[in-house]
């Protein structure tokens, strides 16, 4: 690992480096704030990753350099540690890097160590918040996170832990009243059926959500009992938000779901004719 | 309470009633999204609340009609219910409704249950969410909410339930290794420390934000022990942001502060002259 000494030597200095790391929302190109739009307006170079829309590319001039840096889970494109490099480079070279990143900068992005590495080397960084996948991609399917008389209040887990298990936060998240949004979980889908199960949830409402705010959205309705069943049969993959709780009734196509759930179930009954 | 058909009788039906839920975000009016100006850009009339900056109605055509609705946690000026009837009279008198609300609409902020009432009356509904002071408040404070070793989740809890009693999550909550946020929780804050404390917790980190993102913004770092006597030395009071957990380590200035505590605790030490 290079310090940040060594990546400066040799690089040209600009005068004023600086880094604004922009949240980029949950999909749709709309949901970035006027506060974003406007370092974008300002960046000699930017950095983006995969859950970024390109639309959002536009709002910077067009002779900026834009830089990919993107991955996703299981296929990554360029390690933190070269992302984290090549944001000091770029603002020693550059001037101005806007850091483009899916949702909001600081969660689950490690937006903050990118900050971190930055400042240690001289950098002077603003943040920009942004529109969580968290909140807006269940409200956007009228889920609402929470609810007076319903739920007081909302626990946001990552399924993708850094030691690569089950967040013990997700047990005790079983135990408790609050909407359970599990980012990044899908493919831990059977485990946290399990633990939910293990907990006495059968019927407790749970949605996934699918490319939340984008074109190709795809959303499941089910309950933690048929959870994995119905991801498998409509093929819900990642990326996905899991939000596991009463608040998921709220959703318009629950209860007609539920209701084609129970017909479905006396679909094998052969009809006992009496007379 | 009156009915939703008997709002609508006598008022003279608009071709294309519409109810626009958007989300201001946390104060910093270039908080909000472009979708959310957009709205507001389109408005035949606006209803907006205390927690909103004032400034994000300059968005709003000149002529239109910019209604105040708020209410503050002690100081209702409408109630919810009467909120609910006039959306529906303005969305019949003057066609699109455009509700702006502080942070986002479903998080605590009653949205859901505005746009459900506004549905059964006939009015189609929109949601633009918005940025939640309970991320990027303490975002904007170098406080990350989740951090990879350090913190895998994060909790977001109401101060103040329906019942006015303190929430049972509170209570889970500080059996949890989740970053805490609770709002609209300044006036619970010795029986938020009570409940810490019988959980273990002393020494824990506590951040809170008052008017984040705005001008007047004010913030006490401290810990479970000493979070009621910094807040009362400081004089924090509502609307603010409570933060616990070991991200709030991560402020700039959080170390400096118990030094200062440590410091001040030998003052009143006589020094020993020997020799």
């Amino acid at each position: 690992m290079h310090s940040a000494h060594d990546l400066i030597a040799g690089i040209r200095k600009y005068s004023a480096p600086r880094l604004t790391l922009v949240g980029a929302g949950p999909g749709d190109p709309e949901l970035i704030t006027l506060k974003g739009v406007k370092a974008l307006q300002s960046a000699d170079v930017v950095l983006y990753d995969a859950l970024a829309n390109d639309a959002l590319l536009a709002h910077a001039p067009a002779q900026v350099p834009k830089i990919f840096v993107g991955k996703r889970a299981g296929k990554h494109k360029l390690t933190q540690e070269k992302i984290n490099t090549l944001i000091i480079k770029c603002a020693y070279h550059y001037g101005h890097v806007v850091r483009l990143k899916g949702g909001d900068p600081y969660i689950f992005g490690r937006g903050h160590e990118e900050q971190e590495y930055a400042e240690a080397a001289g950098i002077s960084c603003t943040l920009v918040p942004g529109i969580s996948s968290a909140h807006a991609v269940p409200s956007l399917q009228n889920i609402p996170l929470t609810k007076r008389g319903i739920s007081e209040s909302f626990w946001v887990i990552t399924g993708t832990t850094k030691a690569g298990v089950l967040s013990d936060d997700i047990r005790l998240s079983a135990q408790s009243t609050a909407t359970i949004v599990i980012l990044m979980g899908m493919h831990k889908l059977p485990e946290i059926q399990a633990v939910f199960q293990e907990n006495g949830h059968t019927e407790t409402p749970v949605a996934i959500i699918q490319n939340g705010t984008l074109s190709n959205e795809r959303v499941g309705l089910a309950t933690i009992d048929s959870v994995t069943s119905v991801a498998e049969e409509l093929q819900l993959g990642s990326p996905a938000v899991i939000v596991i709780g009463e608040v998921v009734r709220e959703h318009p196509d629950f209860i007609k779901n539920q209701l084609h759930e129970m017909l479905h179930a006396y679909d094998n009954v052969q009809p006992v004719i009496s007379g």
